[in-house]
């Protein structure tokens, strides 16, 4: 039976929305956001997006005024009063009230400040400039739709059975992953995939195709709209922009050396347990162990996100081990890059010595490689960066220094004063 | 938007029916049952089914109760209007009025015989005994109900996802095998699918499929339902069972001896070009042309139905060379186990020297081999047979001796009267 009145209503659409929700984003971006609301609230920052994958050429790819559409759309969006109930009110990692009251009464009346959209070349130079809390909530939603209209932009003119076989093929190298982890005994795995999602739906599916496979040692997904649609645990703690911001506003070299560890005292004050992740790259993880305060070395994990992940999982068991941890009781978390067969490696390979988290990402939420001609699917590298604030330009090195950002002489600085030697470089994926 | 009434509705299911209408039959079923009812309406006639796959415990798997209720809600079944003015009104191969008014009054009337079903071993014997016109019109739905009935056994008890992956496996497959047909020149291809299809709803997605992967290649589908509901062209012409029934009536071996070209007299009173089809295996295809009037080496074409396919249409061929004919001008339709190397293969070898034509049957419908453990959703062997006509049994030889059906002398006698030597078995995969 024909339901008239949907078909109405889905007549009168402008546009079918890649972004529904302000919560359809990553859940460390709200914990970070209340850090920042609390701590650095007055910090301007300028975000932008970086396509690392020159060769698609957004522009060409994507109608610029759909793109407007899209985001005018994320505009438009504030916090619904059952989203705000979900976060007032739900358990994260077993802790109650994880977002206070003055940071939700913000959160609630928030709007997204604007963008900056221009065409340069084959590519859109996509910029947000403002109140570091709220145009670091721009990251996400801005990534997930240049994404979903690329895939769209491919799609369009594909027959419906085509498109049909396209998806059940998909479907079922999604579900062969899934399954090739099923022997996995204690897996411990969250969706990471959203800001290079297919599309939202698709991340939907993969989200729940997941739940039923892994059961419980699919321990929820990163995505808050989708952790709330489908009663799981949203997962997350920190990222490189905390560090990033506060490297940036340091004054002087001693100042800057500082900073990562300042971002993570101001973190211990609001968290404990699962939330006390070390994502120590960001300035080169040996360096950052190297010089850390003891009190670091009690924190609950780290996580690896850059570089070589085994090589990364041992640096971190020989510093606990150097301060008298046992890493048996420590968690390393994998985000990086991951598929299956990695998953599958790393799990087997520190059984027993560590405990093991594995974030998947892109290749969980947009694995479509030689699905349609000249790969026009493949999942590309597309980042939004925090790249200056308060007017001073922000530096990443990390592990691979592929994945490093910023100006020439800044990044000298930088290694200079954590003590950044010889890296390996490694293909960046995705 | 849930669609409140629809919901409601399905509560009130008692069953979930496989066969909803008297037209989810095969075409030729309607053409030989007008045939039936105009020359020889007063025989009396029983169909059996026979698994021919007896490693599949037909009987373990089906519930009974299950199997009854599918049955019953076949009989309680009528033409509908639609149905009727779709018959009466359409164009089969360019002619109009196919069906002749008497023929359509007697079955917008009619309602299916009763059934006959006991449980013997893992197996049913299902039964049906009355009226040729009638009970000829059970073969189809019996066998699409156990079909399915079996299908939906395997499935049930299967996780959502897992199920969705299961039918996104399918639809690949069946998508690979559509588009490794594209490149054909000139390709003529029809489902015939109907009695040993996967489930009703694979049916129709996989003749949507064929429509929009191969364009007008696709030539039509021989189920009158999907035909009447996807607007495509209704396929077939004439069976087995005709010669069967009437070489069962025979009095003595001379008439047993004209009994398959009687068949073809009758039929060719009412039908022409693309329904001037023979049907040649029943006895034997070398015997059969040998002794064939000329008036047959007029028809249209042929259908290979058993036996090695390229050999039948190399006797084909040689049989309207030996006539006069011009083979360029007729017809060859194969119909025994194609897939698509097959099709392929046999399209190829016959480009040029004679027409040809595929129906497609069971591996386009019920290719499901190995997607589910212990391969139990395999295509296997059933059918649905007449086996006795006025008290005398049926026989059928066939050009492949494993498809032989009937008491061994009556067996023997028939290869004596239509001099059928040796003859190679070959493996009856569905």
């Amino acid at each position: 039976m024909v339901d008239i009145a949907s078909r109405v209503y889905n007549h009168s659409w402008k546009i079918d929305p890649i972004v529904r929700s302000l919560i359809d984003t990553d859940f460390y971006k709200l914990l970070m956001c209340q850090s920042v609301f609390r701590n650095k609230p007055d910090t301007n920052v300028t975000f932008s997006l970086i396509n690392r994958s020159k060769h698609v050429p957004l522009a060409d790819l994507i109608d610029e005024g759909e793109l407007r559409e899209q985001l005018d759309h994320i505009r438009s969006l504030s916090l619904s009063r059952g989203e705000s109930t979900w976060l007032r009110g739900n358990t994260f990692y077993g802790k109650r009230q994880m977002f206070r009251p003055d940071f939700m009464e913000w959160f609630e009346g928030m709007r997204l400040p604007p963008y900056h959209l221009e065409r340069v070349g084959d590519q859109y130079e996509l910029t947000f400039e403002g109140s570091w809390p709220e145009v670091m909530l721009w990251e996400i939603p801005a990534l997930s739709v240049l994404m979903e209209l690329r895939s769209r932009a491919v799609l369009r003119g594909m027959g419906r059975f085509e498109l049909q076989v396209l998806y059940a093929r998909a479907m079922t190298r999604a579900w062969e992953k899934i399954s090739g982890l099923r022997s996995l005994d204690g897996l411990r795995l969250a969706d990471f995939g959203t800001r290079r999602r297919h599309s939202y739906l698709w991340q939907d599916w993969c989200v729940q195709a997941a739940m039923e496979g892994l059961g419980d040692n699919f321990v929820g997904t990163s995505n808050c709209h989708i952790a709330m649609k489908r009663d799981i645990e949203a997962i997350g703690t920190n990222a490189h922009e905390l560090p990033m911001v506060y490297a940036a506003l340091a004054q002087d070299d001693a100042a800057l050396a500082r900073a990562p560890y300042d971002v993570l005292a101001d973190w211990q004050q609001e968290h404990d347990g699962n939330l006390r992740i070390i994502l120590p790259d960001t300035y080169g993880t040996k360096g950052f162990l190297d010089n850390a305060p003891d009190w670091l070395a009690g924190w609950t994990g780290i996580r690896i996100d850059s570089g070589d992940p085994a090589t990364g999982a041992e640096i971190a068991i020989n510093w606990w081990k150097s301060r008298g941890e046992d890493p048996t009781q420590k968690m390393v978390i994998f985000s990086d890059g991951l598929d299956t067969d990695k998953i599958i490696e790393l799990h087997n390979q520190f059984a027993g010595r560590v405990r093991t988290s594995f974030g998947w990402g892109t290749l969980l939420t947009n694995d479509f490689r030689d699905l349609v001609p000249d790969n026009a699917l493949a999942p590309f590298s597309l980042v939004c960066k925090a790249v200056e604030a308060n007017g001073r330009a922000t530096v990443k090195l990390s592990d691979n220094p592929n994945k490093a950002m910023g100006p020439e002489d800044e990044i000298a600085r930088y290694k200079r004063v954590f003590g950044v030697g010889e890296q390996v470089g490694m293909e960046v994926v995705v």
